[in-house]
């Protein structure tokens, strides 16, 4: 009988029987195959059992029970993660963050929110906005990305170039760690140098050193006015002097600024089912976006302006500003349509890559011809976040193994990221060693060690222990 | 014979002197009583040697002997610290960054620079200045505190409402761990989430996890206009209102708020040589500052009609504002003296502590009751950035420890910090269980191990291991 399919551990069970709700403990038949859904569609393992806590001290004391009998556990909260962190391993049990779903009232004087790791980043944003107030994180699977994965990818999304990712927006958490103590970082005071900062370990560490049950956001003011354009451009030069135009005119203004090359936006416009509203053609387009605190007169004119000195100056082809809120949203519709056309293509390759922004231009070149080379057929559907150095470098090819390593291997060599925002999780971890040195990797797992030295949590992602 | 003046181990001093040039390798008479200097003129033992390495790799040799010799190290930049975490201990070596002097010319396109560790802070802010950029971390002692020591405090200053603290200001950093291996995490990408984000362990961790060597800082845009007024203000309540009000009708461009209550304001305008430029007293004085990127009518208008409502609603009694450069650094001046008064006056009491900035007035009215029945001749000096509900809570007094006891406690009843921006260091450490629970100082305790196993670097700082 393989390892996968024996069953969980008697005693544990029973541990977990008597100090759990009925409703917290799912096992045999019970578990939904819900937890082993994967939006990269690769296999997850039959979970062990499933854990679903409703408070902290249900978390804490499953996971000291988890941790005293060796039981591995893969913690999962709306599992649209893109690297597989949430996919289950074989032997592993689901901790499951679904039901930590408490969300407090904004605090208008502080501007932040109290928020459980299983709350949907959508209710934080809602939430928000009914307190005239924002939330600056925001992906495409804002619906059923949750509050806890969006803090252990360090999300990023579309308005990092005004708002930062994920990490900038955390000003506290409560995390219990594998051995069920709980660390209260939850103050949230603007200064504090008290000892180390923890918190800052759990963001970005993809579950593998404790548990994020409870977080305080970070939000801000409601932008008074915010519109967005839709530009057919030449070339990405053309993008990058336009983005550099952009930021010294608009400065903060300036809230997104979203790249598509041309495949990928007649796909993904196809896809939103919204009809092209440009009408000259480019290799290139752009969604930019700003957000003002001030009135829609002085918020507009430095953009509108900036757009028609770009047009004037050939920067840009063909241009459309949204003159409603529900252009604004059909505009942001094609960019968010993106991934699901991706994911309806065939041969799919992928790479959530960074570059240093000024070498876009050379690294599309490049890394265009170099692949072009391996598989003369391969099809570009790269789009991204071109403010952030960010291109979620999706193509098409029939050779995808020697693709992807020549891609990643030329991200290497332009000094860029292997992963910009989607973390390692399973799927990357071979490719680390092309991102962090070996005295980096060997510390990672010195403080693996320190906080979880049985290897319960989320073993295996980001880095084999 | 004690172990404070037991000679270094021969063998070790051997090891050294074979791997380091002369001049990075003090013993004996050579050694300048300057590495026995401290703020706050507490007994600093004499060291058993200095190592003053002048690159990375000198650096990581030297830790690696000392590591195996299990030779305590206490790390040194410019010795400003306030909670003496540079203070030598009885049989401590000194390891100082003063001759890591490195620094890059600012790169434009990316905003940043690269600095050695030992580079004092005024010349980061003068090289970011000379390439029409700025940094934005500025504290009173600009001039002899360091990049790495700024790094290891996490410092904060004047303009934390602006820009943050120190740490959303370093973009990258190279750090030496306690057995020589170097971590160099300086790519400085705008988005990577390839793995943990090592660099945040080391920011705020005030020399205890590793040892900082070189560190890529992001710049900002160097304002294109700046000014500040100094204000009498009736009352502490009537801060917090201008302070909401400049706030909503300023946004970013207010880049300081600092605090001042009249003892301390008229000490500091004395102690600068500044004749007191305004004519109405005030129990509290406030010197504001905006920075923009705009001309200087659009800068100045809307702060000028802010001050002009706030002196027609009464929340300011008095202001002027400066109408020249000279006029402009005169007020900072005055502001800048603070920590020199302080210096001088007899029977000091000192509390760089922060609470929730809504409670801020609570906090004053309280902490005053409490201390004055304590010592009825209690004398306030309190200063401070009052956005950032940080106060310097100075006061004179004859029964301190009982005071400070006092303080402390209050503090942290209004879920307050026992250190805003100053550290923990060897002074603040009995304290430090008011602010951090027993499994948070159990955690840093393991990172301690996990990183620094043989207790070597700034050993007993923040905490006893």
């Amino acid at each position: 009988m393989p390892d996968d399919i024996l069953p969980c551990d008697a005693d544990l069970i029973a541990r977990l029987s008597s100090m759990l709700p009925p409703a917290a403990l799912l096992t045999g038949a019970a578990i939904d195959p819900r937890y082993q859904e994967d939006r990269r569609a690769r296999f997850s393992a039959p979970p062990r059992l499933v854990i679903r806590p409703s408070s902290t001290a249900e978390l804490s004391a499953a996971l000291a029970a988890c941790n005293d009998a060796r039981q591995r556990l893969v913690i999962q909260g709306g599992r649209t993660g893109l690297s597989g962190a949430h996919r289950i391993q074989p032997a592993e049990a689901v901790l499951s963050l679904e039901r930590m779903t408490g969300l407090d009232a904004p605090d208008p004087e502080s501007r932040t929110i109290v928020a459980g790791s299983g709350v949907p980043l959508q209710r934080v944003q809602d939430a928000a906005d009914g307190a005239n107030l924002m939330f600056g994180v925001d992906i495409g699977s804002r619906g059923t990305a949750t509050v806890g994965g969006i803090i252990a990818t360090n999300a990023g999304g579309n308005r990092v170039i005004r708002y930062g990712m994920t990490r900038a927006q955390v000003a506290g958490l409560e995390v219990v760690l594998a051995d069920g103590s709980v660390l209260s970082c939850m103050r949230g005071l603007e200064k504090d140098n008290s000892g180390y900062d923890l918190k800052q370990l759990f963001v970005g560490s993809e579950g593998t050193l404790g548990v994020v049950t409870r977080a305080l956001l970070t939000l801000h003011a409601k932008p008074q006015f915010e519109t967005n354009a839709l530009l057919a451009m030449p070339s990405v030069e053309a993008a990058m002097a336009l983005l550099q135009g952009l930021r010294s005119r608009l400065g903060e203004t300036l809230s997104a600024f979203e790249f598509m090359t041309e495949d990928i936006y007649h796909g993904a416009a196809s896809e939103a089912g919204v009809s092209d509203p440009l009408t000259t053609a480019g290799p290139i387009y752009v969604l930019a976006e700003i957000q003002s605190q001030q009135g829609q007169e002085a918020a507009t004119d430095p953009f509108m302006e900036s757009l028609s000195d770009a047009i004037e100056n050939g920067l840009v082809l063909d241009a459309v500003i949204a003159n409603s809120m529900r252009e604004f949203l059909s505009l942001w519709e094609i960019r968010d349509s993106c991934a699901d056309y991706v994911r309806r293509q065939e041969g799919v390759a992928n790479g959530d890559i960074s570059v240093p922004v000024g070498r876009i231009p050379d690294f599309l070149d490049e890394s265009r011809r170099r692949l072009l080379k391996i598989d003369p057929a391969s099809r570009f559907l790269t789009f991204g976040h071109l403010a952030d150095g960010n291109l979620h470098y999706v193509f098409c090819t029939t050779r995808k193994e020697e693709a992807v390593a020549c891609l990643m291997n030329l991200v290497s060599d332009f000094s860029g990221s292997i992963s910009a925002e989607h973390g390692i999780g399973l799927d990357k971890k071979h490719w680390l060693p092309l991102a962090r040195s070996a005295a980096e990797i060997e510390t990672m797992k010195r403080l693996k060690i320190a906080l979880d030295p049985n290897n319960i949590l989320n073993s295996g992602r980001i880095f084999d222990p």
